[in-house]
């Protein structure tokens, strides 16, 4: 894939030509999802070439038998797959007897896809002449409803160019389908029953195991020039997990013949019944119709992007860029459902598994917090505080922890974890540390303490106890020590010491310590009621404050930086600048020892820690450990440019700071690594927008106040964002000459700009 | 399964009374083989009971497809299963209409099993009851020729007790077997050909894949009383990868009826026309006929034995085990073949795949240099040096390596790697200096030299060009590292400077170096023709030196030890005796990242470095650091008790000594680890013979002179064993009040005893 393939636009995505060689590519660059479900941008129609289908419902997962080389004791039963739902989309056409498929076709001209970001649709037109000498002009406009997010429509329009045509259209539903991510090749959906009463049909399928139950619907409409022709279908066809009906029309030539499908599913997540449910949900999508529900979706995503959208002038591809991130996000998540959570690829791909990442924590969290209702944040937390019981049963079942220590997993979908590499799964445990600075995170930016009393203090309580059980003392070095874990840079496995991981675990002890004391004092019947709950004892608080209190932190005194973990310094230390490119991406490149002993970073660690307690630190020990370790650093994951972009503005390398955005924000869209096909990076996309923010704008919340530090790189002519601050919208402009800051509402806002204190009044 | 399972004697393995629950641990200890094949004792007849099948055939190996969670570049595309071969043994037994099963008869009595090591037979017997009424009484003698290695021949001798029986034998071949241990569940045979003529038969088939072809005969007769009556088949069944054959006789009450039945296998490793070939061995045995064929094997055996006894008088169990070690050894490796090794389960079983770990050159070598013709131990080191060829291409291919380096495999069965968890395959290349001790141990217990220039040397090269550019110059420790590693102790991964795998690294570069400069002097020719072959330069030599001789050992001042590896000392250091026993083993209780950061060891690791490298630390230093690791190691290695004896032994600690003999002894017998199902320790056996011959007897060679120091566990009368030393038989008999010496021929013996020089004369 080439740089020329996504074409520059300022709010669509788009694509021109067909390749086939592109196919899967663009079905996860098209995706579409309304946070309740998703879907790649698979073809409706036929099609025999390469492609990788793809339909997902939040929540839905399937336990698949954990598959390893070798079992290390402690690993999971499963993996939590990522689950190819039923394919309500497929639509085949028949065109004077032939089956439409664009890889079978003697041409396709002008074949066109767009992905409008600003009205949050997905359109693909194109000619295509038939083997039968038929020429066609198709236009398809597919979206997910943001409002009544259990559906979806198709209007998927035929015009017969040089001829008349029969046309037949046999929309179907097709719970047959299979994951290309499955260990054992398993079924992961059994159907239960197929049902169709008019322009309607429906099959309900469980999953495996997991027993989901799901009501894939569709209601098929035939038109002529925008009319509708009210037919019924002329024939079902069903099998035991698939319905497929039949409109047979004969077209003029130069006539516009359509189909408008609705479908999307029904979930026993939300529905006791979801065949009635399903039912329902067709009827309200007809009432409110297919124009009506077009003119919805442009309004409700007119709403997101009126808090959420970031302007780029002079600089396209940047703002393309950015616009992509966000409007994948809000596709993604809609922080409505506290069962829900941001999976790695979203609604774009299978990779991964699972649904729940620290990535939420480390990275999502503060774009939720700035660009929704403060309660989506707090969905998020809550969600980890529904599964503390599974994390204290984690850490109690595979490392002996007890007293109500917990570990939280890895990769999860109910709390359980599903992870299973040793040096991942047991070992990367500093994603504890993420999930109680989140909790410090949403208090310190939203000022809502409420949710600590009522539950974050529970979580850091579990945490705290975690990290003191696995501390442990070591008499060689007079301190507590960390042994044996994966920092965030997971090219290191089982070291010493990280300092990432010991900081945040010293953290955490004293972050729950403080609160303890806070909640006893201004919340005392809370206090009471967790301490009997949690069984904390003072003389297990003195033991913690042992362990926080003489921490063992790696750190060269001569080179003035910490060290990413024990004998780091004793790396053959070759900067990345020196490295033969030829040897990169490392992880293709090197069997995994190489990596392992290499000084190599695949993503932000000691600087994480700079990121998350950047006043901890002085500028000149971030200026230290910046330029020590970007050096080694080769941003192999996903997550790591972002950081290095905050941090470079941080330190005025905006050359650099720009290089780091483009990478984190155009990802995808210019396929750095090669993978997009499997998806796109979500989680990710959280960070990209924290480059701009907190990277150009340095936007950080310091007692209970906004500060800013705006910057621009050179490229752009101005940008702007917006954050709800407490209920309070501000806007943030800023150019080579000025930043200028407005404030919604009546009320004005006192912020601090480049340390000066500024009062930023409301427009009369 | 309890202690009093396997009757205690010196010289047979036996099993009283039929219990169905120890019928697959009996497989395992009952097994037979002759260095060329080998076999579970399954039973001939049907077993409708649990059973795990097994026949073995030396060099042939399926490379089965990896299997893993996780792919991490550099894995090998295959793991080389040791493949379950076609079925020889089965007879299916037809009494007066029953088909012979012991799980369905309503009565088994005096069932009786014994592997007589000392005549290397195996004999089976018992009284049954079939379910119509039928009394049998049957014994089966079975035993793989140790002469004519391709064949094996099984007695079946039935009388009917209570009435006349209708008998039909039906003797059968049969490929279409599976393995127990396959990653996909494919299948590994390839059928190519049945056939039959008068009472002999064939199965030809191939491995799939590696095609080594393998025809499976068998030739059977009927017998009377001990008559031939020399009848044909009634009848053949064939399918396509099994044959069939029917004898139907009746058998007057009380009368004994048998059939012999010769089977086997001939393989395209050593034969073009695997078929003629099977011809051929058939007639050879039918030549020698069923009782000469036994007395030649009883012959064999007392050969075996004369040379490689050990007896140990008042301690039958010791006895027992110590024997039962020596029969599985000589069983399972004959040294004949130099394509071949010796396997971790030998012929006893399928488990961990592959027929070459360390395991030899550390363990097993000692044994066949010291009870065989130095001609086998010669041949285990060619074995090497064969794949010389393959270790360089592994660390090429792998590592990047260049200019000659050699990694050899973990585990093999050609010469290529197919282990697949990236902290052993990759990391554990501490094997590469066994590789490199066995061609020093080799010369030092041999003397003979010429091995070296005309192969070690290359290897010794391959070897010290590997660690050379696996350490890398730390400038914070101003020294040579060697990072992320597995040492022997497999209870640590990726740690760094593990003193064993750094010392034995330093070892084989300044070995390979005083090795060059004595064939430069004596074998110039050899020193010309390798140096052109290798293309070693003047300044790559300087640069090993470099490394060798600034090598980093990591160690405690305080403490007075080595340290296994960096940051040892910051683990919570609690000695296995204050470890809560519920905990162990701690690889079955406990999650990986537990085992990796507690401080229990699995196996010797820094004490093995003490093992190789005995003469170059002294006593006390032996005793500080015996006593530190020995507290830490939990023995869950079979690899571990030998070496733990051995310098228990040498510290005077004798009752430490002798538990950890036991404990290596009698591992199956006593069936330690729960696990003998799955077959036996082999290689771990050799460990035995040192803890008696090195141990007890504390043999070494220095200066090309035996030396002992003999010790005797206060359990113990006495105990004896011999020697090979080039060409001389020592007998050395040890009890509380002396030892005994005695030399074979006529030429007198100098040997050190004591520290004292001693000259043993040959009996006149």
């Amino acid at each position: 894939m080439n740089q020329d393939y996504i074409k520059p636009d300022n709010w669509s995505i788009i694509e021109k030509g067909f390749d086939a060689e592109s196919v899967k590519s663009s079905e996860s660059l098209f995706s579409i999802g309304n946070g309740a479900m998703g879907q790649r941008a698979n073809f409706e129609e036929n099609y025999t070439g390469a492609t990788f289908q793809g339909s997902y419902i939040a929540g839905i997962y399937y336990p698949d038998k954990t598959k390893v080389g070798w079992w290390k004791n402690g690993y999971p039963e499963y993996f939590a797959k990522v689950l190819n739902a039923p394919n309500w989309i497929g639509i085949e056409i028949e065109i004077n007897g032939e089956n439409l498929d664009l890889n079978s076709c003697t041409a396709v001209r002008d074949f066109r896809r767009e992905l409008n970001m600003k009205e949050g649709w997905y359109h693909r037109s194109f000619e295509a002449t038939l083997k039968n000498g038929t020429e066609i002009a198709v236009n398809i406009r597919r979206f997910l409803a943001m409002n009544l997010d259990e559906a979806g429509v198709i209007h998927y329009e035929i015009t017969p160019l040089n001829k008349d045509a029969k046309i037949v259209y046999k929309p179907y539903l097709d719970a047959g389908v299979t994951n290309e991510d499955a260990n054992w090749d398993e079924k992961f959906w059994e159907p239960l029953d197929v049902k169709h009463h008019g322009n309607e049909a429906f099959v309900t399928a469980q999953t495996f195991k997991t027993h989901f139950k799901v009501t894939t619907f569709m209601q098929n409409s035939i038109l002529e020039n925008g009319r509708n022709l009210n037919i019924s279908p002329s024939n079902f066809e069903t099998t035991v997990d698939k319905i497929q009906s039949s409109y047979a029309v004969i077209v003029a030539q130069g006539k516009k013949s359509a189909i408008q499908k609705i479908g999307g599913y029904t979930v026993s997540l939300n529905h006791d019944n979801t065949y009635t449910a399903a039912e329902k949900v067709i009827q309200q999508a007809i009432a409110i119709g297919y124009d009506q529900l077009l003119q919805d979706q442009i309004d409700a995503w007119a709403k997101i992007w009126e808090m959420s959208d970031i302007t780029i002038d002079g600089d396209v591809k940047a703002q393309q860029g950015i616009r992509f991130n966000i409007f994948q996000l809000n596709q993604t998540y809609s922080g409505k459902d506290n069962r829900l959570n941001i999976g790695p690829k979203g609604f774009t791909g299978e990779k991964y598994g699972g649904s729940t990442y620290w990535d939420t924590e480390a990275y999502c969290i503060p774009f939720y917090m700035a660009t929704k209702d403060q309660q989506v944040a707090r969905n998020l937390l809550t969600y980890r505080y529904n599964q503390l019981d599974k994390a204290i049963e984690n850490a109690q079942k595979n490392l002996g922890f007890k007293d109500g220590a917990a570990l939280y997993p890895m990769v999860t979908m109910n709390g359980e974890e599903c992870h299973n590499e040793w040096e991942i799964t047991h070992e990367e445990i500093h994603r504890n540390g993420a999930i109680a600075f989140a909790i410090f995170n949403y208090h310190r930016f939203t000022g809502d303490y409420s949710y600590i009393p009522e539950k974050g203090l529970e979580v850091l309580i579990g945490i705290a106890r975690f990290w003191h059980q696995r501390a442990n003392f070591s008499k060689d070095k007079n301190q507590y020590v960390i042994l044996g874990v994966t920092g965030p840079n997971e090219y290191e496995n089982n070291i010493n010491n990280n300092f990432y991981t010991n900081y945040i675990a010293k953290w955490c002890i004293d972050y729950a310590t403080e609160q303890l004391v806070k909640v006893s004092l201004e919340y005392p019947s809370d206090h009471k009621r967790i301490i009997e709950k949690v069984k904390l004892s003072d003389a297990e608080l003195q033991e913690w404050k042992k362990v926080a209190g003489n921490m063992y932190f790696p750190k060269s005194e001569e080179l003035g930086i910490y060290l990413q973990q024990d004998c780091f310094l004793d790396k053959d230390l070759v900067p990345v600048k020196d490295l033969d490119k030829a040897q990169r991406p490392i992880n293709q490149k090197w069997s995994w020892d190489r990596v392992l002993r290499s000084p190599y970073i695949k993503q932000a660690d000691v600087l994480q820690c700079f990121y998350f307690f950047e006043e901890h630190f002085s500028k000149e020990e971030l200026k230290r450990n910046f330029e020590f370790y970007e050096s080694f650093t080769v941003h192999e994951s996903s997550l790591s440019p972002c950081v290095h972009s905050i941090q470079a503005a941080a330190l005025d390398k905006m050359d650099m700071a720009y290089a780091f955005y483009l990478r984190t924000s155009r990802l995808d869209l210019d396929d750095y690594n090669k993978e997009v096909e499997e998806g796109c990076h979500i989680t990710s996309m959280a960070g990209t927008w924290m480059s701009i923010v907190e990277g150009f704008g340095g936007m950080r919340v310091k007692d209970n106040t906004l500060h800013f530090a705006p910057k621009i790189p050179k490229e752009w002519e101005g940008y702007s964002f917006k954050i709800n601050f407490r209920n309070q919208i501000l806007k943030v402009a800023i150019n080579h000459n000025q930043t200028t800051f407005s404030v919604d509402g009546t009320k004005e806002l006192k912020i601090m700009v480049n340390g000066e204190a500024v009062v930023v009044s409301p427009a009369l």
